[in-house]
């Protein structure tokens, strides 16, 4: 972590004012910046530290009081120190998604990652067993979902040879949904199929419920609740067989950002000491505007008030853009686009707006503002006669969906309440 | 350039080989890597580099026997080293978005810069004044669509003070579209405005006539004719009134990537020496299968066999991934998703399909294939029973917009026809 802080920022990295490279992370609080003085440019993606740690906060006490551990997934941010920040705040470990960003972990000094997908190119593979090999106390972890995937891992470990094997899961899937076995006795020959292949160690069941949505959110707590079920019985199955290469030490994983609850009620009430249930959300920690907040009230809206959930998580991030035009009444066009703003779920939404001069602090913007397209670099915003609009004013856009609006910058920054910028984060996509 | 070419590239950069932390991009080449050979990790983005300089060649070709300039937009590659390219291909100079873009020229040497749009942020308009300081050389010119923009530029420049006058152009527009000027007559106010200023010098006439789409190409040609004569006829009021800085010298320009033909139709015919009309498209250079690769093919029907069209633009990119899992009968899951490939216009197609081991190179695929979603790390492919499919197999993926591609990599790799490593590009989003 010390060589990412002291590492200097490049020049034209999108966010970055204009006298700052060559700058070190460490040392981005001591400019004494502040966005809404007009020192960092637009758009920025900016990251209120209050509600950040708030939101870590949250996530662990509602996992520790379900006795349930935490693997967040590091694919949202894709940022070692927000990792660290998780890691301080009791995870487990770090979930990825890809051998790049399991090389990002591993760069940064993350010694224990599940890899919630399959390992499937030779060359990920020999990376991973030259990390096992180069260092024994990295505890790995990946999915395997056919007895060709375990078959294929065994073939690559032979040459590649760790001197432990490699521990998988088995992953259960839903028919028509993403990878996973589709079926209990499927689940159970790969499980065995892995524990009879010298290089491989069972470790557990693994399955996504996120996947799973019809837009009915009775029946698709319906059909998560049986995925949960089905991983389950895979792994009473896998126990029965002795098939786990560690009876004291088995892990059941599931749990996205919008279901965890319900892995914690299901999968999570399991009566076995040797199980670790971990749960992988990931955008619990930005959160967002729309997708993720509407699913938080929902599953607050489950649960009532059954203990355990004080409070909520608050959005935590937004894109900052400016007023570029206002080529007609009722149409403004904003200084950000799809390159800088998730649009993959739906369009963000103006949450704040500020006049640089005129403004003391943020505020809600007045009338009706709708953003109705986005451009590679432009958003196009509707506003209606009440909303008083200027070339440069400062608009906050509350995003939907963490995971693509990240991915979007490479450099973000963390603010305060009043927005100085306390911090700069690096992500590594 | 070289500066670049001699840093090493980041550990953990996605697409890099397991031991290829620091290599410097100038000695890429002498790895000798091959793609099919499973040197490269996937995804990866691979151009290939006979593609890459037949479209070059096709459009300096084109352009050149219209007697018209280029200013290729750096936004969809954000690679100067493609920048670079264009240059030796005799491109005037560089159109960019943002003043993001401009700093990663400016970084790279780009001494004449298009900005595409308008410049507002106070501290965007410091750094154009300071650069404009810094190098008598540095040739620049952006936007302004209203009078409140001019006076804005006027009010910082002034503080900013650089020696000469920024040179802008006055942008016109379509009602509903995104910025500029909506009738002719508001364009020639804010172009008399601006002549009025000190700090600022009008150049010319832009349009961007790619945010036209009905989805019916001969009412979007009408259109389109008609908001490029809109422009030249604010070019005419401008001259007629003499509000042109340099009589000398006028600029006209427009011209995306799926349109080109019928800006060279229209004002690439005004009959005045001083006049130079310059052509923006970014999108030719990658080129891709889907959205600009039907555009083209309508581009040569309208244009039936008029001469200076010799061949075609040749989709230059593919992503390459592999197949991680096959679930279910006719239903692949393939190692790239949503932050690996475009997905704002549609959905990749499968070009070809190659066996490590088996095949020796890569070639159709047999059957059907679709992919019929995107997550943020994985593609669902649904198959048919002809299609003959493992886990490890490799596909290429074809790409509709390449902007949106781009944006997704760090690092991208140059090709030779058998796949070859010949070099690698940076990107700078």
């Amino acid at each position: 972590m010390d060589s990412l802080l002291s590492t200097p920022l490049e020049a034209g990295t999108k966010g970055l004012p204009n006298d700052a490279a060559g700058l070190l992370l460490s040392n981005v609080a001591s400019r004494n910046w502040n966005l809404l003085q007009g020192h960092i440019p637009l758009p920025s993606l900016v990251i209120k530290q209050r509600a950040l740690e708030h939101n870590a906060g949250w996530m662990r006490d509602f996992l520790e009081r379900q006795n349930i551990l935490f693997a967040p997934h590091g694919k949202t941010t894709m940022a070692p120190q927000l990792f660290d920040l998780q890691l301080r705040y009791g995870a487990w470990g770090i979930t990825v998604a890809t051998a790049q960003q399991l090389k990002v972990c591993r760069r940064f000094g993350v010694q224990r990652i599940l890899m919630a997908n399959q390992l499937v190119s030779v060359s990920d593979i020999e990376y991973v067993a030259g990390e096992m090999r180069r260092d024994e106390t990295f505890e790995f972890y990946c999915l395997v979902d056919s007895s060709e995937g375990a078959e294929r891992l065994q073939r690559v470990l032979e040459q590649a040879g760790p001197a432990k094997p490699l521990r998988v899961l088995v992953e259960v899937g839903v028919p028509g949904g993403r990878t996973g076995c589709r079926t209990v006795d499927e689940a159970i020959r790969v499980a065995e199929k892995i524990s009879a292949l010298s290089r491989l160690s069972l470790y557990g069941v693994e399955c996504y419920e996120g996947v799973i949505s019809t837009g009915d959110g009775k029946e698709d707590e319906r059909r998560i609740t049986a995925l949960l079920q089905r991983a389950e019985t895979v792994y009473q199955g896998c126990r029965s067989r002795r098939l786990f290469a560690d009876k004291g030490c088995v892990i059941l994983s599931a749990g996205g950002s919008a279901w965890f609850d319900v892995v914690a009620s299901t999968i999570g009430r399991i009566s076995d000491e040797a199980v670790k249930v971990i749960v992988r959300s990931g955008c619990y920690l930005p959160h967002d505007s729309l997708f993720y907040d509407r699913h938080f009230h929902k599953l607050q809206a489950r649960r009532g008030s059954e203990a355990g959930l004080p409070g909520s998580l608050k959005p935590a991030m937004e894109v900052w853009a400016c007023v570029q035009s206002i080529p007609e009444p009722g149409l403004a066009v904003l200084s950000a686009g799809k390159r800088d703003v998730s649009h993959d779920l739906e369009f963000p939404v103006v949450e704040k707006w500020f006049r640089p001069g005129i403004s003391t602090h943020p505020g809600p913007i007045a009338g009706e503002t709708a953003i109705i397209a986005l451009h590679d670099q432009h958003a196009c915003m509707q506003f209606s006669k009440e909303t008083d609009l200027a070339i440069g004013d400062m608009l906050a856009l509350g995003i939907s969906h963490p995971c693509t609006t990240f991915d979007k910058w490479r450099l973000l920054w963390l603010v305060d309440d009043d927005y100085n910028v306390t911090g700069g984060i690096r992500t590594f996509f």
